[in-house]
């Protein structure tokens, strides 16, 4: 309609976004942006929206939140073996506030410049407070981590530690109480999570299927095994749980954030048997811990196993919900 | 946080999304869509927001919003002289309405499909309706038509006809008022514009630069002339009208609409005077009118020209607004 974009964009977008794009033929300012890929190189892309009070609470630091529509995207990077590239920024906002696009524009780009990733282009628009973060990268051809390549037999392994991130939410909606210390930690974890783009990598010609844990565990584990037409059994037990996590995992909602939770953003990935020395050794490579949780069977779905072999059930969206269709 | 999809955004995108990528290496379902950008070839991509209240009316029809979703799109390729391929989509819902999204997949759908583009991804988020669609193409390396390159003495050209799509948002905001035919016609034009994408690509070596008319033509002129360091005198009786247009241009309402209305989503280039013939023959080859409509100068920003040779005012935004910064 006759005012589709703010009225500043073009000062908006110089004053706080528009950096060399060293590695774009085109970046920020044209109709498109141009980009070269390597000869021999696939280009994976991957995009994911964040909406103000569905995915961050409107009270959130805008640093944290630059930091975070980054690095979730960097983590499907990951999640792919891709080595990431650059990314595309459109940011809806309600109106213009220098202050918070200041320090929004420095977490995007610290994180950004940690992973030689550049912004090569985006959209402003006036509308409630989301964005929509496309980061692309490049994967040597067949060589990319897939959804699809679970095995019968496989181990299931995940990298850092499962459940902080949810603990903070489930904190904020007042499903239980943290301690400030605690509070912090978690809230550090889901505002900052690390996206493991080394370890993906790393994992090309070894791992057989990989996904990052966004919706919660089981939950994504239960995609890999749908695509991969595969079961999953999952030791409780084996989970990596931080300090915080341990101390809440007996309960019901402890253990809810830990398995159902989401937002970790860490690695799930299976790898055949064979490969568990490699794996082992790309947690002092790498220096990050790297855990075998469980293993591929015959059949659908996740199943959460309690160190009594038996089946344990897990609150809030139901058990179902992390079943094969 | 603990709910950030969807819940049925596996139903949902399986039911309405998912269609054979046949063009892309690995499509819709993974942490990413994996692409093989053709050697010789840059790979051109951009990004649009589209926010329900800013960017259309509430009561939008779906599918015509599937459309425009894609046409804007299409129209920056078009702009960047670009083959569109691939496209990504981004969808924020208050709610799951499968009526509405099988009527807006239908419009996207078979725009993609009347362009060879095909969705290798996206994301669905809960949250105030929007959309954001990431366009991909290919344009050989070196080829892309940009907004830097007006030079002094240039001709500026458009395709179509300008101004219709805003006059049918200036109907719908009480600033003027269209008959029924003249306001179903023009709000075709905003719904379902027509991107460029053939003379985009027939424009290569030819156009020295080019944009697409999102805000209004002198407004996105003025980038160009911002960006190439140059002037435009633009005169206001060689802007090409529809029959509608030609009505209401003489009113200040009107005038505006054409003038600084945009969502025409036209392509506005810049050539040099001994490539007239050429440029006219493609009027026959592809069955698009393009007009010439004025001249780069030395100087900066641009201006609106009367038959009298005096600079003809503006209202809505202000002259300013179109002025080079």
């Amino acid at each position: 309609m006759t005012t589709p974009k703010l009225s500043s964009e073009f000062d908006l977008i110089a004053r706080h976004f528009t950096r060399p794009a060293a590695n774009a033929v085109l970046g920020v300012g044209d109709d498109a942006a141009l980009i070269d890929v390597s000869n021999g190189m696939d280009l994976a892309v991957s995009t994911d929206t964040m909406v103000s009070g569905t995915h961050f609470f409107p009270d959130v630091d805008p640093e944290n939140l630059g930091h975070k529509a980054l690095a979730v995207n960097l983590s499907d990077m990951a999640a792919m073996g891709a080595m990431p590239h650059w990314a595309m920024l459109a940011l809806t906002l309600p109106s213009v506030d220098h202050d918070w696009l200041a320090a929004f524009a420095k977490g995007f780009f610290d994180l950004a410049e940690e992973f030689d990733v550049s912004l090569v282009g985006g959209d402003t628009t006036r509308g409630p407070l989301a964005l929509t973060v496309t980061i692309m990268g490049e994967v040597p051809a067949g060589a990319a981590l897939k959804r699809t390549g679970a095995k019968v037999g496989n181990d299931i392994w995940v990298s850092g530690r499962i459940g902080d991130a949810a603990l903070s939410v489930a904190h904020r909606r007042g499903k239980l109480k943290l301690d400030d210390a605690d509070l912090q930690e978690t809230i550090m974890r889901l505002y900052e999570p690390t996206p493991r783009v080394q370890l993906g990598q790393a994992l090309r010609g070894m791992a057989t299927s990989a996904i990052d844990i966004s919706d919660g565990l089981l939950s994504d584990l239960g995609h890999v095994c749908r695509l991969s037409k595969v079961g999953a059994k999952v030791d409780l037990s084996a989970i990596p749980l931080s300090p915080i996590g341990a101390k809440y995992v007996g309960t019901p909602e402890g253990l809810n954030a830990v398995v159902a939770g989401g937002d970790d953003y860490e690695l799930c990935f299976t790898a055949n048997p064979n490969s568990r020395d490699s794996i082992e050794d790309l947690t002092n490579m790498l220096g990050v811990q790297i855990t075998r949780i469980g293993q591929i069977h015959r059949g659908k779905g996740v199943s959460l196993m309690g160190t009594d072999g038996k089946p344990v059930p897990v609150d809030g969206g139901g058990f179902d919900h992390f079943s094969a269709a």
